[in-house]
Parts: C-alpha cells; sequence; structure tokens
C-alpha cells in the first residue's frame, strides 16, 4: 500500500461511513506514525493524544512488547475456533482471573466493550432466571441493540422502543443534584435509599442484575462518593441480583489501580472489560465471572457465543500488554502524574470562571463548563449546542496539536498512561490557554 | 510463553467459559501449529479442518500473504480512532466497495457478523424512519441482543422478551416443506405470496427491513430456489423496504462467487459481512451500504459507532486476505472442487439410507440425516438428542481426523477454499465410511 495522504482522506470520505456522524462535512486527518503519546500527520505535524483515542491507548502507540507479541503469534497461527484451547486465550484468561479479587473463577471473550456488557446480562438473567436489568441514566455500555438499551443517554435512542425489562435508574451525579448534601454519607445514603425503592418497586425477585460504569466515563467521569459502591453490593446481596461494573473505560491502571472498582472496596459478581486490555493493538474485550456464577454453568448451557470469542492473535496482544502495566509499573506512573493532573485541574476550576466543576481520578478526568459558577448553568443546555460553541473549543485546542473529544459541556483529559509530568504539564498549558479564550469570549 | 499441552489444556477447562456449552464435560484439544487445511496438536497429530473452524477460515492457516500484512501494520501503528484517515481503512472500503454492484457506495467497519447485522438494521430504520424488521426462521444472525433477536433458532431464547417489531417469516426449506411443489418456481411463488402477505398483514409502511442469510448456513445451507431473492427484492422495492442480505458465512468466494447474491440475479441495498474478509486472522465485520442510502447521512446523524471501528491492522489484514482471493482465483478453486464435492455427495445421497438430502453450492455444503428416507423423519428430533447420537457421528469422524461440526440432524461439509481435488477427496472418503456406519448402527 502506498497512498498519498490526498487520497486516504478521499477515499475515508468517499468510502467509509464514520461513526456518531453526519457524513457530509467531515474532513479526517490521515494519520502516517505514532509513537508514545503522539501521532503524526504526512506533513510531520505531531499531535499529543490527551484521550488516548478513545480512552483505549492506555500504552500509547508503538509499544515494543505488544509489537512483538503480535508478531511472535503471528508466525504461530493467527485464528482458532474457541472450541480448541490455545496458548495465549488461556494464558491471558489465568492472568485476569489472577488480577481479580479471589471470588472470581473464570472469563468469558468477547470483541469489544458492547458485546461484553451483552455478554453479561445473559448471563446475569441465565444464571437468576430473571429477566429485569437496572442500569442508570448517563452511562454509555456500547451501541448495540443490549449495551445500547443498558446505555441512559442520546445515543440509545435509534433502539427504541427499547427492550422489555430494561429499567433506568439516576446516578450519583452530585455536583448537578437539585438537593445540597451536608456530606458524601448523606448523599450515598440518598442514592441508595432511592434505588432500594425503586427496585422494590419494579419486584426484586424480577432484577437479574444492576448493572454500572464502576465510575461513569464517557459521561462525565462521575466517581461514585463514598460508601456508594459497597451499598449496591448490599443491596445486591440482599435481592440475589448480579452486580456488573463495567470497567471497558475506566479499567487497566486508568484510575491508578488495576481495576476501578479496587478504589471503592467493593467486589463485583461479574466485571466486563475491553479498551486497555489490548489497548486496541487489536479489538478484544470479555467479562470476568465469578467462580459462583462461573459454575452454574458448569451442568447448564451458556447461550453465548460469538465466531472469535478468545481471539488468539487478540489474546496474544492482551497478554503482553497486561503484563506490561506490572512490569512498566504504570500504576505507579498514574498515580505520580495523576496527582499533578489534579492540582492543575483544581487551580483551573478556581482560576477560570469558565469552569464549573473538574472530575479527576488517576488519569481519568474532565472539565465541566459553564456559563455562569453560581448558576451552574452549563455552557451548552442538554443534548443542544446550535451554534456549534463546544466544537470550537476543540477545535481551539487542535490547533494547538492538542488532541481530545467533548460530551455536552466537558472536555476529556484522558492522556496515555506513559505520559510524564513534563509532557502533562506541556499539554495542559495549551488547556489553560484555551479555558482563557473561553472565559473571555463564550460567556 | 511457553506452555505444555496440557496447561493450556488444563487453564482452558479452569480458566475459559466456552461458547455455547455447558462447561463440565469440556476437554478440548490444544493446537501447536497450522498450515493449509491442517492443523497440528502437540503430539504432532494432524486434522483436517472441513468446517473451516466456523466457516470463517476460507484462506487456510498461515496465508503468508495476510501474516506479512499484519506485521507491517504493526510496524506503522496497530490502532487509530473511527475519526482519523487511516490507509488500510480506506483501502479496504474502497476494495469492497469495488467488488460489489455500482448502485454500492460506502462501507461502516464492525468487529464481526453480529454487530454487522445490529449496525445494518439500524441503519435501515434510521434511513426507512420505520421500525419493524423481518427476518426469517431457521436462520443464524448472531447472539447480542439485535443480532439475536433477528435469529430464528433455539439461540435467540435467553434474548427473549424479544425486542418488540422484530417479526419472523418462514424461509423456503423445501425439503421438509408439507406441501410437494411440482417446479422450483411453483415453490418460489409460494414463499413470495405468503411473505407478501405477511407484510400486508403487518402493515408494510411501518416495514424497515427484510434481513436474510443469502443462502441459510448453519441451520442448514438452505439454498433458495429461482427467482425467490429477486422476489424479495420486488416486495422490497414495491413497499420501500430495505433489503439487507447477510452474507457473513456465504460471502467471500463460499460459493464460488465473491458474494453469495451474485448466484441469484439480486442486488440487495445492505450487505452484511464478516468472517472471510480477514479468513479470522484478525476479528473484522462491516455493513456495505448502497450510495442511495449512504448519502442519507451526509445531513442525517449516522448514529452507530464502536470504539474498533475500522480497525487499521484489522483493515491491513482484510486487504490482503481480499486480495488473495482473486490473486490465486479462489472462486476458480471452488467451482472446480466443488463440483467434485457436489458429485460426490450427490452420490452419498444415493448410497447412504441416513442421507435424507444434500445440499451445496461451491465448498458451502451439508449432509442431512434421517431415520427413513420415505418418511423423512430426521435421525433426531429438532431441538432434541437425548442419546447423543449426532456428538457421536461427529466423534467418530474426529476420531479420523475429521473435524467439523453438526447442527441439529445435519453435518457440515465446509472446507477452506484453497482445499485441493485430492485432499477432498481423501476427507470425503472417511465421511463415506462414517455414513456407512451410520446406516448400520442408528437407523
Ligand atoms: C464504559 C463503556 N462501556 C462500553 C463501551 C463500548 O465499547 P465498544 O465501543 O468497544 O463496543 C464503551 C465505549 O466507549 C465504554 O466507554
Ligand atoms: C450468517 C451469520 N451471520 C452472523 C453471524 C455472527 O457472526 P459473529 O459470530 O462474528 O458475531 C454468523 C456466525 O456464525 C453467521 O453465520
Amino acid at each position: 500500500m502506498s497512498m498519498t495522504a490526498e487520497e486516504i482522506k478521499d477515499n475515508a470520505k468517499k468510502y467509509v461511513l464514520q461513526s456518531w456522524s453526519r457524513q457530509g462535512g467531515l474532513n479526517p486527518l490521515a494519520v502516517e506514525k505514532a509513537e508514545g503519546i503522539y501521532y503524526y500527520d504526512f506533513d510531520g505535524n505531531r499531535y499529543s493524544d490527551m484521550a488516548s483515542q478513545l480512552v483505549n491507548l492506555n500504552l500509547g502507540y508503538g509499544n515494543a512488547d505488544i509489537n512483538a507479541a503480535i508478531k511472535e503469534q503471528v508466525d504461530k497461527y493467527c485464528y482458532i475456533g474457541p472450541s480448541i484451547a490455545s496458548e495465549p486465550r488461556s494464558t491471558l484468561a489465568k492472568m485476569i482471573v489472577d488480577l481479580l479479587p479471589d471470588t472470581f473463577g473464570k472469563v468469558f471473550f468477547t470483541n469489544a466493550g458492547a458485546d461484553a456488557n451483552e455478554n453479561a446480562i445473559k448471563i446475569a438473567r441465565l444464571y437468576t432466571g430473571r429477566k429485569k436489568i437496572f442500569s442508570r441514566y448517563r452511562s454509555y455500555h456500547g451501541s448495540s441493540f443490549g449495551a445500547g438499551n443498558l446505555t441512559g443517554e442520546p445515543r440509545r435512542y435509534p433502539l427504541e422502543p427499547g427492550i422489555p425489562g430494561f429499567v433506568k435508574f439516576f446516578d450519583p451525579y452530585i455536583y448537578r443534584e437539585p438537593i445540597d448534601f451536608a456530606s458524601e454519607e448523606e448523599a450515598t445514603k440518598y442514592y441508595l435509599t432511592k434505588l432500594r425503592e425503586q427496585i422494590i418497586y419494579e419486584g426484586p425477585d424480577s432484577v437479574a442484575a444492576i448493572v454500572m460504569e464502576t465510575i461513569t466515563g464517557s459521561n462525565g467521569i462521575i466517581i461514585p462518593p463514598k460508601g456508594y459502591l459497597p451499598g449496591v453490593r448490599k443491596i445486591c446481596d440482599e435481592f440475589g441480583i448480579v452486580m456488573i461494573c463495567d470497567e471497558v473505560m475506566a479499567g487497566w491502571c486508568r484510575t491508578g489501580k488495576m481495576f476501578a472498582f479496587e478504589n471503592f472496596d467493593v467486589v463485583p459478581d461479574l466485571v466486563t472489560f475491553a479498551k486497555g486490555v489490548t489497548c486496541g493493538y487489536l479489538p478484544l474485550g470479555g467479562v470476568a465471572v465469578s467462580t459462583k456464577i462461573a459454575e452454574y454453568f458448569d451442568d447448564h448451557l451458556l447461550s453465548c457465543g460469538l465466531t472469535y470469542s478468545g481471539h488468539p492473535l487478540a489474546c496474544a496482544a492482551g497478554v503482553a500488554c497486561v503484563n506490561y502495566y506490572t512490569k512498566a509499573d504504570i500504576p505507579g506512573n498514574v498515580n505520580k502524574v495523576g496527582k499533578v493532573l489534579a492540582d492543575i485541574l483544581d487551580e483551573f476550576r478556581e482560576k477560570h470562571s469558565c469552569v464549573g466543576d473538574v472530575r479527576h481520578i488517576g488519569l481519568f478526568s474532565c472539565v465541566e463548563l459553564v456559563k455562569d459558577k453560581a448558576t451552574k448553568e452549563p455552557l451548552v443546555a442538554y443534548g443542544k449546542d446550535p451554534e456549534g460553541i463546544m466544537p470550537k473549543i476543540i477545535g481551539m485546542l487542535k490547533e494547538k496539536k492538542f488532541m481530545t473529544y467533548s460530551h455536552e459541556n466537558m472536555i476529556f483529559i484522558c492522556p496515555p498512561l506513559i505520559i510524564t509530568e513534563e509532557q502533562l504539564r506541556e499539554e495542559l498549558a495549551k488547556l489553560d490557554e484555551v479555558l482563557a479564550v473561553v472565559d473571555d469570549t463564550f460567556i
């Protein structure tokens, strides 16, 4: 292959349908190569990836260990069906179980995040014999019919009328709650009471699972208050409900722990994962399953399956990737650089009148923009941005080669976890400048 | 990595949840290497892959072109997000559009077959503004909620209660139709009349799409009679319904044509694909979209998206794979060796009292087993095989290193498309022997 940059772009526009877009106005840049936290166009321009693409490229570009593992497996075989035992698949499954609390027993592999969630809810339904599935507003769990029906935001709409038995509850989005809580504990109590009440009114015996992003990702890095997740755990135990944590975005060291739930003193029954398990080098996802639930399928049919389940080449990439997190002490770097990120973002909240809130944990963070700090009026109304203010802000960042994306009135800062303190400071200085322009121009 | 065969198997049993199985009795074999149509265990035993794994490994194992393309792309970058233009993605999209009739315009890439179908029905709903989706009994379209609700067999059951608006109709399974048709044309007329009637009773203005496997695959290589698909096309045109052909299994030269619909003088609006597009070397799938429907999304939001859409490494494998079909004249081989397969299977139908029917096109074939040729009573009743007769038959084939799988009372013969006549004859001799045992023992 050897197209010019223009041909690559022209053919992209002419032949490729791009996710979540009107295709008319698209003008994608073409990438030539990529290394570390940077990628480059064909004119040699360097772009800083401050969103790890879609918060999946945790180890950045060009990781030598993962590349070598892929090539080595290619020389053996790329694919073998799910019913045949394959070394990379066996190895990765064991590694994942070993990284999880010892209540976990087995892994069911999928291709991505959406189908990880699809299969998790199937497993919960089969195991409990119940049908209802609770999930939250302001969540994203994928775009296929099952995962999309879990999703609590507009990307669900084209999948409606929805699947019977999918029930939504509200998440602990304290910053915008109409109530003022005296403490985190009080907030937790409020949310748990409302959830328990809703379960009782839906009929606890009909509820198979509660699905939550451990930390809400694309809907705004919403971090649960102290005691919230253990409280949900207690409700699940009380009613025999399967607790599913979606760690597709928050898992794999993003928060400074291998899995995000480790921050909250809780152990779910099922954990769904994707993204960071291979850092996108190959498509892979999966469901980690507690021993208790896994054992149920010793003599009951696991009615789940897909052609590429446990894809050997993807698992080989996964083995190298997951090993690298420990080998390079990625959690250590996330905690160190994450502290710098936290301090600077907190400073932005003080300094910039457009910054209503900042939320951060590890290298998982966002800045929420407002017109007015006191009223918290969002910079753009929910689901509405007729003047394209957010795209303009993302465009200003892009001019400085600070590459990220926005959701509603929020900007994400989720760099690859290998970023150094110096690199981070250099990038955040750009964000600082752009926020100053927003202060002056848009509010 | 360097586990022993025993460790690989033990860890598979201990840590991996396997598709569509009770986990208790599993005893998978471990594969060490693979080449051509064969794979090998750690004791040097050679297995003949007569199902191309899950009818996806069209080019067999160890294809040098695909392997080289993967390694080359690894040295550039493995992943970049869907919004950035990438050479392998642009190239593959153009290649696919160029291979299709000139009514086709663009491709939306997914990870596999299930999500290809999920996105096809979303596209049809968005484009038409209608909700109902017609699909057929005795079909398999994937196991996620959307694709699984299209599916017309027991693998759908755990997804029920189903998604509102998914309607099933019956397929042209002439062999088991209670009516005797005087001709193929009469059969076609019957099926089309019933379908049109059902659409009218469902309300044609509410029907977004009709989804069909061009040739039903895992439910028994059911080949549509002459005129059937053009007749469905006419009904779609009459009522403004989007015609979707699922070519996940039947596409990519399996039938001797690049796409299966080319056998039937028809052009669908959307074609879903996966499997053969990369032969499983990397996970990939997609939806090819007519120019007319693609253009609708120039100024309407395409509410479809996934992290790995158009994965560059997967697309690089796809480019090499799709090129290879033409370069090595795979359709030529399929037509040549397919003729031998057809003759031998037809002979089996005459010769073996257990063979009720054989169906074949290209290297896509199955043998349907009966207790009694005259009554057509199936060897095992639908959904019931308490004595495990079919697993026993598959086991006898396995003893001869003839590897395939069964569905209900059917055995699949779908070898890699690179198989030679000699190799095929060698394998079919084994099947002949096993069928003789079935004649003598099971009926
Ligand atoms: C929390 C969460 N779950 C699931 C998904 C869906 O993953 P995929 O795009 O791989 O289907 C995403 C993707 O952004 C996600 O952030
Ligand atoms: C016709 C057809 N459609 C869709 C699928 C689902 O593909 P996948 O397993 O990649 O999701 C299959 C898989 O066997 C298939 O045969």
